[in-house]
């Protein structure tokens, strides 16, 4: 008999002392349960990622210092915990991605681990040491080997397309264990889920032994975990996963077969997301309160569903804040959607503010056009007012735009991109049509009219979205390609039988707005590639 | 007789056909002055750093293409210029660090880099793939070899602190070169080109042979080049120093003994670079015009001097946007520093505004004293009227915060952080003190009103920086010790004998200003450590 726990914690990067509390907790409810072993996720102790904090010696020593509680506090458990390690040589990284093996009240030693990746989100090549020593550890007549996350891709190379030049897989297979571990801190994004079941998958199969994957949740800045810790047999058929989005004490126990089958449902997963990136945000930095701008369009609706079910509706403000280009109907849809999520709404109208704007500035202005300037000013005073409510009051403001419109630069800098957080900053245009439907799918929460409404920033007389922009449909294609799978123009042009200006265009005016966006709010990554941490673009560029 | 040109181009990232005609333009200008050798940069076709462009395959296809031209037109020349290129194997990053070695009209083949640096702003794992090929060209007798950039370091680990597992040098030596080149794009920072020079004289006594140095210029979004291209003779004697700041053609009689002696003038590369660093960004972006607030005090004042210096007197506006809590002598000041500068100088008050936003708030704000919300709310009025003459009249606003404040977060968000680069980003007080100094070394252009007085954000009445902050050597110290060196804070604490509560208070604020620092524009890095790129540290964490 032989019981497990995969302990799918949720850390604070840094916070090494309230990890490590959590990890004792949950050895101790290991205990309780009668498991033999537990599993923590990836740099449990530091949390993942760590970065630069890692530079610094005292955070290492705190971490061995805390580590010896954890191995003092191991009686009657075998424990597999992730942590950064000193590799003790002169030369390379100074540090192991690494896990340390405890038994009983010993260190037996550590796995560290193989492939660094050092590509999209991720750069461990900039802290780790790449080690190739594959172990087995024997606890209770079991061989056990433990890989760490990326350690297991390689087998999957074909579906990552990342190719390294060793396989700890084959390594570890010739030491035949009896049960793999997995520490992991996998990051989010929409249906990945999918691909990496099939990883682990392949990779039970491969060893021809069960694998139990034990991840991370919690949102770090950008980044979001999802958890879904899985075991598989030794024939890669999935047998249980424990819960997204949530901490979870996922007990397995290999001697009785059962399978609690999961099914994916991607749009639960991505809402999911949404709202843990903003709880985390909120609860890791000792904030309760948000508030935003409800301008009556979809994104905005859209964020305060998410914030209100992240933040509870009594800490969520929504500012309502027309000007004269602001449409009656949009003022009641923004009043409809406070009723129905019961978030407070606030009205402070812009009008004589931006009247005053524009009479201190006519002195310089004087005979040009009405252009982007005016625009500006209104979603600036909006930006203003909402700082205004921020600092005096202790919200942060949410920001709303999304990804479609951050890409295209459809957005004002200091106005409508102000924010602690950009919630949608990474779901695109048709992605936010698909989460309201998803929202209303039981009654309805959002307005139709909100959803039906051509999309207008309502900073001019009748302006529309699509008057400056393709059909959204055409702009997310060129983003997903362009942006995503880093397809070449000519490519996006041919493939889809878009007029070559068209596609140039779109893409002239991705790079245009590089400048605003590296100013803007960090977002919540929920795709392949966000336009924040894992895209690394130049400014200033001659190429498009 | 062998005679070199050294070509010290400023390229565009990404702009292949533009770098392309500079690379063929110094080839017929080393034809012309009867040169055997040429060598540009590292990765002078891309320019460096190429980023994520490395990812497009059009982007490498386009590389390919216009270095069969150079091929073409280098008849009577031995030609070494840095590029991506693929490495057509399956395992591994796809892209070597290379250079092409060329020689009259055929290409002979390739030096990829060995040594790939992966820490602060340098990433280049995340593209490349190690090469531990070293080699010897044979031209006109002589045996060339070839290091590129930190293939070179590796021989004065003990200066740089980072340790590699090889060392090229060492292969290379074996091969006893006559020469070495050494193709490098090596960013600016305060004293760095101490640091270089014996680096690079430690690297040609060990080779026992002349090196030659080629350096990339030009400032690149926050990184700037400086240049300063080299010859060492055998005996590391350094004969021979290219321009810093300016593109070079820099060339080398190699049988002619003459010394030109250097002397490193910190101040005056300080100076240069900053204002490199505005020339660059304008001038690679397309713009000639520069707007800023003139405080009155000292940080706008220097940034003025120095968009003054980059763009021309003619294409700089100041703003003197004065409010209730603005002092008299710092308008006039303001004004004095203008004329001596000849620059634009526009008034335009701000108090009326400030009066409507209180007003407008007031009800939400009932019964709350005065605190930082009404002082950002002037900056924030001021990063309006900038960013709104901005988009009217198209001057490209500079943000003029310096380092010491960006750590403390004594600025304001979306306020006097609007711009499009941060000329001061990366310069502390004191630093900014000692630019002040070194402007007016020969006549007064910042009046000495502006450099005396105490630094103040005139944001409420008889406000000090030093009402809220320690004095400024004490916050410089403990950000270059923290911030530059990683020094734990305990170590910071018991090495300068300065109070704990204090430095842990320094260090908290340094951590807390990190969402502000996150969204502020881009900054020129002219430090071992900026703010911007090479520093990644969470906004949500848990260690300070």
């Amino acid at each position: 008999m032989m019981k497990v726990l995969a302990a799918q914690i949720n850390p604070i990067v840094g916070n090494i002392d309230g990890n490590t509390a959590k990890i004792l907790h949950m050895m101790d409810r290991a205990r309780l349960q009668k498991a033999d072993i537990v599993v923590f996720p990836e740099l449990a102790m530091s949390g993942y990622p760590p970065e630069d904090l890692l530079f610094f010696s005292d955070f290492l020593d705190e971490i061995e210092k805390n580590l010896k509680k954890i191995i003092e506090k191991s009686q009657g458990l075998f424990v597999v915990v992730g942590l950064p390690r000193r590799t003790g040589k002169k030369e390379g990284k100074a540090l192991f991605n690494s896990a340390a093996v405890i038994s009983d009240g010993k260190l037996l030693g550590y796995k560290d681990k193989t492939l660094l990746p050092d590509y999209d989100v991720f750069n461990e090549l900039r802290y780790f040491e790449p080690s190739d020593d594959q172990k087995i550890w024997v606890y209770k007549n079991k061989k056990i080997g433990i890989l760490i996350c990326e350690d297991a891709w390689e087998q999957s190379s074909e579906i990552t397309g990342v190719n390294y030049a060793v396989d700890p897989a084959i390594e570890l297979k010739k030491l035949s264990p009896d049960l793999c571990i997995i520490p992991a801190a996998s990051p989010y994004y929409y249906k990945k889920n999918e691909l990496r079941k099939s990883v682990y998958q392949k990779i039970a199969k491969f060893l021809n032994c069960p694998v139990i994957l034990c991840s991370q949740i919690g949102a770090n800045d950008q980044l979001v975990f999802d958890g879904y810790s899985m075991l598989f047999d030794a024939n890669g058929a999935l047998k249980q996963v424990a819960k997204g989005f949530v901490e979870d004490e996922f007990f397995i126990d290999l001697d009785n077969d059962v399978t609690i089958p999961a099914k994916d449902e991607p749009l639960d997963d991505l809402y999911n997301a949404l709202v843990l990136g903003v709880k985390d945000y909120f609860f890791k930095l000792g904030f309760s309160k948000a508030c935003l701008g409800l301008s009556g369009g979809i994104d905005s609706a859209l964020t305060a569903c998410i914030a209100a079910d992240a933040l509870g509706p009594q800490n969520v403000k929504a500012l309502r804040m027309p000007s004269r280009f602001s449409s009656i109907e949009g003022i009641e849809d923004a009043q409809q959607l406070t009723d129905n999520l019961r978030i407070e709404l606030l009205d402070i109208p812009i009008d004589s503010m931006f009247q005053h704007f524009l009479d201190l500035l006519s002195p310089y202005f004087y005979g040009r056009p009405f252009d982007t300037t005016e625009e500006n000013l209104q979603a600036r005073i909006r930006g203003m007012i909402l700082m205004a409510i921020s600092n005096k009051l202790g919200y942060v403001v949410l920001s709303t735009g999304n990804k479609s419109e951050m890409a295209m630069g459809y957005v004002t800098l200091y106005g409508d991109m102000c924010g602690g957080l950009g919630v949608l900053a990474d779901v695109s245009k048709n992605m936010i049509y698909k989460l309201a439907g998803w929202i209303n799918r039981k009654k309805e929460i959002i307005p139709q009219n909100i959803i039906k409404k051509a999309p207008s920033a309502e900073l001019k007389y009748n302006q529309k979205d699509q008057d400056f922009l393709p059909p959204y449909e055409i702009v997310d294609l060129v983003l997903e390609q362009y942006v995503e799978n880093h397809k070449p123009i000519e490519q996006i042009i041919r493939e889809n039988k878009l007029p070559k200006d068209l596609v140039r265009d779109l893409v002239e005016r991705i790079h245009l707005a590089e400048y605003k966006r590296r100013q803007g709010p960090p977002g919540i990554r929920v795709t392949r590639k966000g336009f924040g941490v894992g895209r690394i673009f130049p400014i200033v560029q001659g190429w498009v």
